[in-house]
């Protein structure tokens, strides 16, 4: 983790966290959100609605990354949480990525979670697939055709899973 | 389908839906929404949220079942829905969910949807499981210990998915 500390976001962190999150958005070779998500939307998924939301800060004080974290079910599955991930473009090969994964374990375990899934890990996104392979996570299943890859078009994704205890 | 058809839910059908649902959430043995959900929250969640919402209803206007259909995911995600399906306790074994199922893919193929996937199937509801199976979905992977049972503590659910094409 060198060079850089992650916190919980303030909401005065958004427009940053937008600037790194709209154009994998736009991109459309990993999360499912549409490449037109508008702003208000995107700020409520991301930011406000999960339980926790994160940055990566660098010394100088440039975000290199947010996640967010949140049950992944309601009620009888909330033992099991859900992360997403999102590293800027400029800051890729630093390890942000799985620095905030690892974190996000930790918090996860903190707050009382047993589990964490990943409902889908786009199969052509082979540099996220083999991250989480090392950090402990197994594929449970793959999903065939679900998500409308911008280039490739349809495409397998796996869900992904790791027992916290 | 004797004696019962499947209708879209109207508003006024909401207070006989959660006569139906919430034994089941109750029960605490297939799905995961807590057994206390507000009632407030429930038809938000069944019947408001939904992109569509059905009833079974017999001949002399008694609800027999209800079920929702909705994408699985936003965007680039949004060609694979969702289904959750309940037949009221005293309606069992008349074929209900077996005929609401099928009305749903059928509805989802209308709307343009080409698969259908269930994110959260309780591996121990083995007349689900069966039932789902016997249906045409198939079983692509299966959560460990994902369902806290208010019987059995934490059991394994399946993701079930089926192509509608």
């Amino acid at each position: 983790m060198s060079g850089f500390v992650i916190r919980r976001a303030e909401r005065s962190d958004w427009p940053r966290c937008w600037a790194i999150i709209q154009p994998v958005f736009a991109k459309g070779d990993s999360y499912p959100y549409p490449g037109d998500m508008a702003e208000e939307d995107a700020r409520r998924m991301w930011l406000e609605a999960p339980l926790r939301c994160y940055v990566a800060e660098d010394a100088d004080g440039t975000l290199l990354g947010t996640y967010h974290l949140k049950p992944n079910q309601a009620g009888r599955g909330d033992h099991v949480c859900n992360c997403g991930y999102i590293t800027a473009q400029a800051a890729r090969g630093r390890g942000v990525a799985s620095a905030m994964c690892r974190h996000s374990q930790e918090e996860a375990k903190a707050l009382g979670f047993t589990a964490m899934q990943f409902n889908l890990v786009v199969a052509t996104n082979t540099t996220a697939v083999a991250l989480w392979r090392k950090l402990g996570f197994g594929i449970i299943g793959t999903l065939p055709g679900v998500f409308r890859h911008d280039q490739l078009g349809e495409v397998d994704a796996h869900i992904m899973f790791k027992r916290l205890t």
